[in-house]
This record gives structure tokens, C-alpha cells and sequence, in this order.
């Protein structure tokens, strides 16, 4: 049977299981534009990412893991926001119809759909280069977004969860990193429990929206923290200090990388899709606080100073100045 | 030099000719997402439409046309739903970076973007195959954008400006048409004029505004309005009659098509991003007001009909069934 671009988007995207109905979205897939309605005295916070094969996920990734990397990274930036996911829009270009691929593509994209009650509502779908762009769309009491631009000094920097990992995770796959080239796994470690941290990236939603009115600043980290945290240096006109002893590894990535190539890992690796938060001293034992109530592990890592770009301290107590080394996109 | 993404937006996209600032935007390119607060009583309406190079325009157009056409077919569907163009979220992959064309692009988005006051307030700019992901975000009051689903029996079908221009324009430009392998020009008649009806189309925003509340069902012609009206049907349930004699043709599309050919590039060419409407006979007039108002060229070329599909009424008074052929973007 030959597929028209109606029959995919009918039988697969506009399902129950991935375009399924939710207050504030009025109308969802199947006419020439969806219809949002924020709820009184919220504010929308939309945010568009794209994934392209080859530079965004390997090639021969699995459909159901390039979807729910998509949809993943893409929620990670509502967290960093402090929004709740509400729905979101795909444009897919594939190169040919492959019925198999676009069910668990659509499976993929449903399972973390479901988890963060955002459905589909609309989109495009062709034929191209393999492509997934994807928007998403939260909503955030007015004025409570959590923006780049407010890190005050003195403030502490945090980070959640483990750094370096999805680094790791590209190494072990038998991927190149973009990194020092030098950057390779010690041989006898296993990297295999790393791998669903690349390929499944956990948005840290619920936190941020715990922590609403706690962060001075915050971005999730996507191209290593040295990059990130930079963007909230230029943006809020400081620099920073930041501790090495402090870093949070998981033992895997300890087991599997050199000290100083750990370091690289969590500075530049990128993909790790954790928050860096800032927040005043004051409230910090909040945000913590809030860290333990989702269960999510939350670490200080650094402090906001009055300094050119960022320092770093090294385990040997000597301070050295960094260059942010992260990700180019080209 | 070489640039890192960040350099280009901040260059060529973060800028006030493209980036301005609006009403309704409260937070526009440069942190984790933008912000968007929709007066009261408004709906926003959203729509996401992705151009791969070779497959919806030639993949050597100029940028600045590139970017017109992207940004005008998205406004276009906006216009479908009678929405007035808020603000657009742009994901861009290009092979390399060329700064050259780059700010050629740049100049196009903003010529469409300064024009229907819609500035670009996010996105993501990275290395693939040329790809275009425009959303485009809308405001329409509460209940009264146009859905496709809500045609009547008796209703008028009405089509503006003139259909089949720009399949006439693809030919001319040397492009094999996806229609009748034997659709030609006319050998003596020139094309040129209507180049500019593929490359830019005009989205028929302040017209679809004007008859807010006078439409019953609308859509945008993009991929013939054999298919597009067919949608309209499928939402609405019913079938309708077109009369041949009743469609509206440019002098250069007639002089470039044997007559046959031109009904089949009107109603399987697409590409010509008109409005076709479905107004109930009591609104007709003031619908036909509003087009003058506007100098746009109205044209009632069918009726709603309790039938299965759409039947052509044809020159010699014949009624045939006509089967979609519109463009399947597989």
C-alpha cells in the first residue's frame, strides 16, 4: 500500500496514544494551525530544537530512541525555564516511508508524551533528509520563569544529577567525540549502563517547576557546563568560580574515564540535559530541599564572583582559568 | 573567522530588523525559550511547516527567496485560520555557514517578517542537509478562528486571487512538474511574470482578519485546490460542484496552458497560497466587501453539496467526478 503523507499522520501521530486531548490545548492535530488557550495569568514559553542524522544522533539510532531524545532535549529546555509542559508540534522529514519506523518512531515519542502529559497537536510531515523538529510549549505563571540573565554574586551554583555521563555514553557507543581527541575509556570499565543517559535524557520538569521562585538563573546543560554556565555569565554579566573536587560523577563515568578526562567530559561533553541553577544564599537550602523531594541529586559546584569568565579550582587547590570548549554546531 | 552558532544569531538573526520587539512577546530570542502572553480573550494559534531543500523549492534559489517562500507559506496558514501573525520560531541546518548567504536569508525573513509585523523570537540554527522549520504563532479572538469542518450544505466555495500560477511558474522555471507528465507550456507565451507568485507567495492575512465571522470553513490552497477543498469536505462531511468556467485564471497562465492543462494546474498545482472559503449565502456579500476593501480578487467558483467527493461542471455542461491528485509529499 502506498502511503500518502494524510494516511501516516492519520494512522500513526494523530492517535489516542500521542495526540490525546489536554485543558488548554483547544484544538490539536488536523487542521491548518492548533489552537492554544493559556490558562488566565500564565504566560506561554515556547522553545524549537532540531535533530539532524549524523549530527544530532547517530545515523543508525533506533526510531523510538531518536524520538524520545527529540522530545527529551526539547522538554529540557521548559525545565530550564520553569514551565510545564503543555504541547508540542513535529516537523519530520524522512526520506521514504518505512510503516515499521514511523510506529515505534511514534511509539517513542508517545512514551515520553504520556510521561509529561504533552501531546502532539500538529506539524508537518515530508519527504527529506532524516530530520525531527520538534517545538514545545509550556506554560509558567506570569513573571515566573526562570531567565538567564539574574545570577547575582555571591550566589551559589548548582548542578542536578551526574556531569560527563552522556559523554561517556557517545564513547562507548563507539562514537568520536567532538572533544580532545585524546579523550578515550579506560579499557576495562563498562559503559553500557551510561547509554540510556544519551539516548533517553530525563527533562528535570518536575524540579524546576518545585523550585519556582527559589532560582535566580538557570539553563539545562546541553553542550557542558563550561558553555552553558557561560551563557548565564554573559547574560547576567559575571563570571564565576567553580570547585573540580565538587563535580558530581557517577561511578561509571569514574570508572570509565581518567580523572582529567572526566573533567573534559563534564565541562564540554554536553548531551547530559541536567539543570545549573543559581540561587542566593538564602534560599538554597529551598532548592535542595526540593531536590530532595523528587528524589533527584543536587550538588554545589561553584559560586557567582565578580571575575572575567570562569575559574576553576583544581584538586591541587591551584586556580586556573578555563575556555569554554563546548559544543560548536559546526 | 570562523563562526560559532552563537556568533551568526547574534550577527545575522538577533537583530532589530528581524528580532524586533512586539506586543504580546514578552520574551524574545537569546535565553532557553521565548515568552509569549496572549491578550486576554485571545487563542494562539500555532503551526509548523518544514521546507527541505529540493523538495519545496529548488535547492539552488537564492537564500533571500528561500526566505520569503518559508515564511510566507507558514503566515499563510495563519491566514486559514483568520489569525493575526504574532511572532515565528525559525530551525535552521545548513551545510556550512556562509555569511554571505546567511544574510541574505536573513533579509528575506525580515522583508516578511517587518511586513506582517511577526518577529523571529527563537530557535536553533545547526550543521545538516538545508532545512527550513518556521512556526508560526497567532492571535485570533476566542472562537472565531476558521476551521475547516464547518462548510454547509448551500454554502458558496470561493477562491481568491487566481489559481495555477505557480505550477505555470515552476515550469517556466525549468522544473519537471509532479503533475501530468504531460503538462508544457505553450511554447510562444512567457512565464517570467509569474515567477514571483512561487517565489513569495502572499499570504492572505488582513483579507482572512476582515472576514472574521463571515466564513463558515476556510484552508489555504497549497497543494491544489482539488486536495485542499477535499480536506474541507473530509472535516465537514459533505461533497461539493465546481463550475470550470467560474475559475479564475491570469492572462499569463492562460496564455503559457492549453486549456486542459490549466484546469489540471488549478486544481492539482498547488503552491499558489490562496484562501479558498466556504461562506453561507446570506454572508456572501459582505465576504465579496471585504475583498474589495482589500483589492483582492474574489472568485465563487462552487457550492456545497450533499455529495460524495467533488464534481466538475465542465465547459460543455458535462459533470464528471474529479479525483484528487494533489501533491502526496511522498
Amino acid at each position: 500500500m502506498a502511503y500518502s503523507e494524510f494516511d501516516i499522520i492519520k494512522n500513526f501521530l494523530a492517535t489516542s496514544d500521542l495526540s490525546f486531548s489536554r485543558g488548554g490545548v483547544e484544538l490539536g492535530i488536523g487542521d491548518d494551525a492548533a489552537i492554544i488557550k493559556p490558562p488566565l495569568d500564565q504566560n506561554l514559553v515556547v522553545s524549537l530544537d532540531v535533530l539532524a542524522s549524523g549530527v544530532h544522533f547517530p545515523s543508525d539510532a533506533e526510531p523510538d530512541v531518536i524520538a524520545r531524545r527529540a522530545l527529551g532535549v526539547n522538554l529540557s529546555d521548559l525545565a530550564a525555564m520553569a514551565a510545564d509542559p503543555l504541547c508540542f508540534t513535529l516537523g519530520l522529514t524522512i526520506p521514504e516511508i518505512n510503516e515499521n519506523w514511523i510506529q515505534q518512531f511514534a511509539d517513542g515519542l508517545s512514551t515520553v508524551a504520556r510521561k509529561f502529559n504533552c501531546p502532539l497537536v500538529g506539524g508537518d510531515l515530508s519527504s527529506g533528509p532524516l530530520q525531527i523538529a520538534i517545538q514545545v510549549h509550556g506554560l509558567v505563571p506570569e513573571g515566573q520563569a526562570t531567565l538567564r540573565s539574574g545570577a547575582q554574586i555571591g550566589d551559589s551554583i548548582l548542578v542536578t544529577g551526574t556531569l560527563g555521563d552522556a559523554a561517556v555514553a557517545l564513547l562507548g557507543l563507539g562514537y568520536q567525540s567532538h572533544l580532545d581527541s585524546n579523550l578515550e575509556l579506560l579499557g576495562w570499565a563498562d559503559p553500557q549502563p551510561l547509554f540510556e543517559r544519551y539516548f533517553s535524557p530525563s527533562p528535570r520538569v518536575e524540579f524546576a517547576i518545585g523550585c519556582r521562585g527559589l532560582v535566580n538563573a538557570a539553563i539545562d546543560i546541553s553542550d557542558g557546563l563550561l558553555s552553558d554556565l557561560s551563557h548565564i555569565l554573559r547574560a547576567s554579566g559575571f563570571g564565576a568560580e567553580i570547585e573540580e573536587v565538587t563535580l558530581p560523577f557517577s561511578t561509571t563515568a569514574q570508572a570509565c574515564l581518567s580523572e582529567k578526562m572526566l573533567l573534559q567530559a563534564c565541562l564540554n561533553g554536553g548531551d547530559d540535559y541536567e539543570l545549573c541553577l543559581v540561587v542566593s544564599q538564602d534560599l538554597k537550602d529551598r532548592v535542595f530541599q526540593a531536590a530532595k523531594k523528587f528524589d533527584l541529586p543536587l550538588t554545589e559546584v561553584g559560586i557567582i564572583k565578580d571575575v572575567d569568565g570562569v575559574r576553576l579550582k583544581a584538586r591541587d587547590g591551584t586556580m586556573v582559568a578555563v575556555k569554554s570548549d563546548g559544543y560548536i554546531h559546526f
